[in-house]
């Protein structure tokens, strides 16, 4: 059996990073959990991992732009991408039952994306944890009276706690999309049907800057996934644009679109080339 | 002398949209503080104020994403935008010496934008409060032992405490830009040299979407200032986008561009048209 990949994500051991990480790399995996998002994108850079995995957008709320930051400054390429579907769980020690509920313990993006259930439960306060997977950990170890935690059902196995009620979301259609980075981009694939492209630029700041980089992806019938805008360091009301497109860097009609692109911009950099994700 | 107008902010007194509604209506006001951007929005839309005054983005933290999706579900139109440099101080009660001070409160934003400070004096912790001028407040009535707090000069001179260092930011392109919204769009202003427009719309899920939207300002020479994208609702990887432009609804030229845009999207709504800021 070959070596585990070491692996590097944001949270404690059943974050919903780590659900991503075992679609995107398998089960042979040894996790190595970190603090901060920053945290995670050093421990790769250091080679005290072989790849991490990040948030990079929620479908509810929005980009984790961070993490954006954080790959222009890395500059660590993105290999692969998928998405989770998000479930929150209520979940309590072993033994408990709904009616002892008083308190759930979450991350705030999680108790917010549950309000519908605590209205229909006035009884159950909210309280924020730093982690999702963290308030799983927290009340095992702590066992403070009445709690409960908001979080994956693989956090609820990993610390041996017990599902309470499932799926107790808002909103269905709840998604995080993850990219996986490496130290180098990996050798030629073959087998892949469709790739995306992620890359960073400025415009010059000029009427139509922003329309005329879109032209060489539109005028070649290249289709764009997504578009993020962040604020330029040092020049204040100007902007970083984060853009993902259908398509490989090898294909002839790519590489032709960004070296018009590169005509057209000030700074420009690639962050990855990566199969599409399910 | 008329009655003063009453505003609406997120945060405690003292805050640094409390120093934009001044730059934006003057003196003569009644502050209405609330803890969170909805309740400001709320405050508003239930008659409780004549105006809000919420941060839409920061030159070095990027856009406030939560006031986009409130911009959009309220339909309360801008009238005005303003700029405020956001300069940190170091604050403690009076007679505090530099030397005493062991820990320094402030929002998680604010105490991330002195980092440099931070690293020169690694005898003073930092801790993190729900909000800066909260955090001045805090100290003076808990007067907690060691402590200050790092917020604007103006949440210094409300609460009575003394600035023991100006200035603590590591980075002085440090910039807010505020809306100001009523209930309905002002009259007719005359005067005005510049104008921008802001929008909300959504592009059909086709190739060369967004840059068929952008060819309507292109190509009648209308400058963009900025592009914000958000996640559409209930149609995952699809998105929203904020635009802001430099011209007026009033503009023949800028009519036409809206009516080229109204074609090409699904959803399209004015947020407002308002005076540029300086």
């Amino acid at each position: 059996m070959s070596r585990a990949s070491r692996v590097a994500f944001q949270g404690e051991r059943g974050a919903f990073s780590e659900e991503a990480a075992v679609q995107l790399l398998g089960c042979n995996l040894a996790f190595s959990p970190r603090p901060r998002f920053e945290d995670v994108f050093r421990a790769l850079a250091a080679r005290e991992v072989d790849y991490a995995v990040v948030p990079i957008e929620n479908t509810l709320a929005g980009s984790v732009h961070e993490n954006y930051d954080h790959l222009l400054h890395f500059k660590l390429p993105i290999v692969a991408e998928t998405k989770v579907r998000i479930v929150h769980n209520l979940i309590a020690r072993p033994g408990t039952r709904f009616g002892d509920i008083k308190r759930a313990y979450s991350h705030p993006v999680a108790l917010g994306q549950c309000l519908r259930f605590f209205e229909k439960h006035p009884e159950i306060k909210r309280e924020t944890y730093y982690d999702t997977a963290g308030s799983v950990k927290m009340i095992m170890e702590e066992a403070p009276d009445g709690a409960a935690a908001i979080a994956s059902a693989a956090a609820a196995e990993y610390y041996g706690a017990q599902i309470v009620k499932r799926s107790i979301e808002d909103d269905r259609q709840n998604f995080t999309r993850f990219f996986l980075l490496a130290r180098k981009p990996p050798a030629r694939r073959s087998g892949v049907k469709s790739w995306k492209t992620s890359i960073v630029f400025t415009t010059r700041n000029m009427p139509g800057a922003l329309f005329r980089c879109l032209s060489a992806f539109a005028l070649r019938d290249i289709n764009l996934a997504k578009i993020e805008s962040r604020p330029l360091r040092g020049k204040p009301w100007e902007y970083l644009f984060y853009l993902d497109f259908f398509g490989s860097v090898q294909e002839p009609r790519c590489r032709r679109a960004l070296e018009h692109l590169s005509e057209l911009v000030d700074l420009f950099q690639v962050l990855g080339c990566y199969p599409q994700g399910a």
